[in-house]
């Protein structure tokens, strides 16, 4: 289908009562189309689903992107995508709701869906984009747990379009920095890795409150930066955990939200890593690794930034870009081009970090020390 | 006994042997009998027991003390008690071996003994310098295990003597700040303690790292610390702990000598504390503590200083005295005027930690929630 067939059909929908598609001008398709024809290299035309805050960040921060561009809408909120649409210059040919979305599969202008909603739809949603023929970037928690995250996975490879997860700290300059200081032998051997993941969480009717829309609580939101800054930090899998959970409000965090979880990861080499996750407390947010040569220590660690980072030589003195930009423009390289970030992205990484939540949420049951097996 | 007679005795005994003792003039006696008349009130006169280097910081900061002062030595060095009495002009009379201290009781020049040897001797020493009617001033641990914590508590309260465990801590200024104001609600609601205590110990062949003396390894040694700061960073004490325990190093930490321990503690008010006791890693030292309405964080939280403190209206800038001198100094007005610190140093307290000490090692072998039952 091309853009013109797409834009009248999609004026035929506008006029028979869907909401969600307005009129535009061509000028702004053969803008569009041009897009993928910059010099360095083609440019990744993204669609956003869900238009919620994270979402509109991930907007603000492509603005800047060399290699992806916004290109298209999916949301089930009419209002919201008029004034995106408005802000963003986003044709209504590539304007979906949650209904109609896998006819995106007829659109050759949208390279890929960046899935941003509730943790819980992240599966289905992911299935039905892959199935469009689309590639799919899915926010973290990639799923609700291991055996979802798999089954897009595997849903991804049929279709042959990429599943990568928005783990946007892999492409953090300070990041980066300790992750090629601890590979390269600065730190030495490695023995310790703190992870403080949480903030204090508002209002109580968010979906990030709600189980079913969750999954959970602070560990699938919140937590996950911990636990896969365990990994990204140390260079190694965890074979085994524990987990404490404490609930102070069990008024605002139901039963199958965690409020606080404390957890513990061993690792094969022997390093431990003691984390925090929580919904309940502010200025918590700190990434430590201590080897016998030294220490690498981010404090703010995982937030939009800027992110500290301090090292036994000294402070790190790096730029700090927003980490969407980066992110997409390391995406759409890594979807193009093959290049690799020093830590994954894809999809395989993503399941990693949800057989360990799977692991705490047993262990925190169990009282014990829960195996992990991730390769 | 006057000091004259007490002279005299002591040059008898140096006579026939006893070769810890050796003459000395009578000025210096006269010296030290006025000590205990200046005008902030008494003099607390200190024998130290145990020359080792942390003997040494002590005699150190007692240069300073108003209220305290060194007069007495107990070794089982006599070259080091010749080169002590030297550097801080102690009568022979005041000097005693290992085989002799019980005459400390006809010693009337002498208030007190801070103990400052191996672990595993606290117990029967404390109860020998208790049967000769002396203060005792122990050192953390106060002994190995609980039982015989209490059992120094019970015999110092039967010879009616004090006895109080070296936590200078509890006099440092950024410390006493910080309790200051998390009793008087600055912080709010607690919800999180962090420690982490811990050092890179050199020499394998020490008694810290021999299970007889040190009665284990790492937790003894320097995990105390966030044992005790995580009871009075929060004001409550702990009724659960999880404990999860790594070894790297089996050569170096025998059976029996803890080198990594990860520790959770539950608290009354849903406050969970998170540490880490090693004995293997350098850069770890802090207390942490977080509140609804604010924190309080000490880095570095526990060496021979300078503390550095910090909260969520910024640094701390308190001054930096040697601990050992405020600690003196503040013992000598509680044993003469009742003065009570911000936290209690007594003995009391000192079995308070050791609780969660047997309480840690039994999680560690558990491996599950152990309850632990202070009050």
């Amino acid at each position: 289908m091309n853009t013109r067939r797409a834009f009248l059909q999609n004026v035929t929908r506008s006029a028979i009562g869907i909401p969600l598609l307005s009129l535009q001008s061509a000028p702004i398709i053969s803008s569009l189309t041009s897009c993928a024809e910059v010099a360095d290299g083609p440019v990744l035309r993204v669609a956003i689903m869900g238009l919620g805050s994270y979402g509109a960040r991930v907007a603000e921060a492509m603005k800047d992107c060399k290699r992806a561009k916004l290109v298209g809408l999916i949301s089930g909120t009419p209002s919201k995508v008029t004034e995106w649409q408005q802000k963003w210059n986003i044709p209504a040919a590539n304007c979906y709701n949650y209904e109609n979305f896998d006819n995106i599969k007829n659109n050759p202008n949208i390279d890929a869906v960046y899935i941003i909603t509730p943790n819980a739809l992240h599966h289905p949603q992911t299935l039905r984009v892959a199935k469009a023929g689309k590639h799919v970037i899915c926010e973290k928690p990639m799923a609700i747990n291991a055996k979802e995250g798999q089954e897009m996975v595997d849903a991804c490879k049929a279709a042959g379009v990429k599943l990568l997860i928005g783990y946007r700290l892999h492409f953090e300059p300070n990041t980066v920095e300790i992750i090629r200081m601890r590979k390269e032998g600065e730190l030495g051997k490695l023995l310790y890795f703190q992870g403080q993941s949480g903030f204090r969480i508002g209002n109580p009717n968010q979906w990030r409150l709600d189980p079913k829309l969750a999954g959970g609580g602070a560990m699938m939101d919140i937590g996950i930066y911990s636990i896969n800054a365990a990994r990204y930090m140390t260079g190694e899998e965890p074979i085994w955990v524990t987990a404490q959970e404490v609930k102070t409000d069990p008024q605002k965090f139901k039963p199958g939200v965690d409020e606080t979880i404390t957890f513990q990861l061993g690792f094969p080499s022997g390093i431990i890593g003691s984390c925090l996750s929580t919904y309940n407390m502010n200025n918590l947010d700190r990434f430590f690794i201590n080897g016998e040569k030294g220490f690498a220590d981010l404090q703010p660690a995982s937030g939009y930034g800027p992110i500290k980072g301090r090292t036994h030589k000294g402070e790190l003195a790096l730029p700090h870009p927003m980490h969407q930009t980066l992110q997409m423009d390391g995406m759409a390289e890594l979807i193009f081009e093959g290049k690799q970030p020093i830590v994954p992205v894809d999809g395989a990484e993503g399941v990693k970090d949800m057989k360990v939540i799977d692991a705490i949420f047993a262990a925190v049951k169990s009282g014990g020390k829960v195996p992990i097996k991730i390769a």
